[in-house]
């Protein structure tokens, strides 16, 4: 019966993914922006998160983060950072085939995510660059920043992704 | 009751974390080199993660995955970054108070990781910076590779961390 329901909900995932109108690389232009929906951050999801893959005191616990150089619970980076994937592969870009990540650089985090932040991302294409030898891909640099309910940014990198052309 | 044994849970971490002998910045030599333990990743895990985090096809769905770039399920990316920070923060390294990531970059995925992947994380000290005006703490840049059970490489990427020194 469980596995019944979950089958089809990966079934409707499936449908709804195919179903999406959904771009290709030669849709994009150097310059355009695309802003994400809004991701509320639970205190839970923090400590879960960080009781999996980031184990250090000031994302498991609030009291000794409360002691910490954080003065109070932060999220791990790589919460943060998973966040912001989800609003990518969530958001307007909604890619044909998906956009496959090659590499990051200049990935920082100049302010914490706290418990209930309000988290928006936005995506700036900052070069778009189509295979020599394979027509029916090509390589995007993306910009993406995240930022809270205050308009800071909690989080910003530069992404290079392979993405797929329309085929003529 | 779940309350209760929550709470008991937390502070079992929180001793254990005290506990556990901790070094400081000043205990590192550049140069030095730090394994993990192995890390096994499972197909649930990929997809879990994936839901939660990154919901495209080629990480969620065996079929659709097969019909990909990837030519089978593939762990995201930031799952995989996200696995290697829980090999450095439950590995060799124990850092007191902790280390908070200020930046990364170079950040790379050679090949995908896969269902039932063994994962290992390399962590390589390669700058020791004390702080100019706080006598307390300084900052390491580190390489961090994690290779699978073939010696490959599955992420790498060189970081800056701010940790503690010892107070004289």
């Amino acid at each position: 019966m469980t596995h019944s329901l979950k089958s089809w909900t990966l079934d409707v995932e499936r449908w709804t993914f195919l179903l999406m109108q959904r771009i290709y690389l030669d849709d994009l232009s150097v310059g355009a922006r695309f802003i994400s929906e809004q991701y509320r951050v639970t205190e839970a999801a923090i400590i879960t998160f960080a009781r999996e893959f980031d184990v250090q005191p000031f994302h498991l616990d609030t009291a000794a983060a409360e002691a910490s150089a954080f003065r109070g619970l932060a999220a791990s980076g790589w919460h943060t950072a998973a966040i912001a994937m989800r609003l990518f592969t969530t958001g307007p870009l909604q890619f044909t085939g998906g956009a496959i990540g090659l590499g990051v650089d200049e990935l920082r985090w100049p302010i914490a995510v706290r418990p209930n932040d309000q988290l928006t991302l936005e995506t700036q294409i900052l070069e778009i660059r189509e295979s020599k030898t394979k027509p029916q891909v090509g390589v995007i640099r993306i910009r993406n920043v995240l930022t809270n309910q205050n308009g800071a940014v909690v989080l910003s990198y530069l992404a290079n992704a392979l993405v797929q052309r329309r085929t003529r």
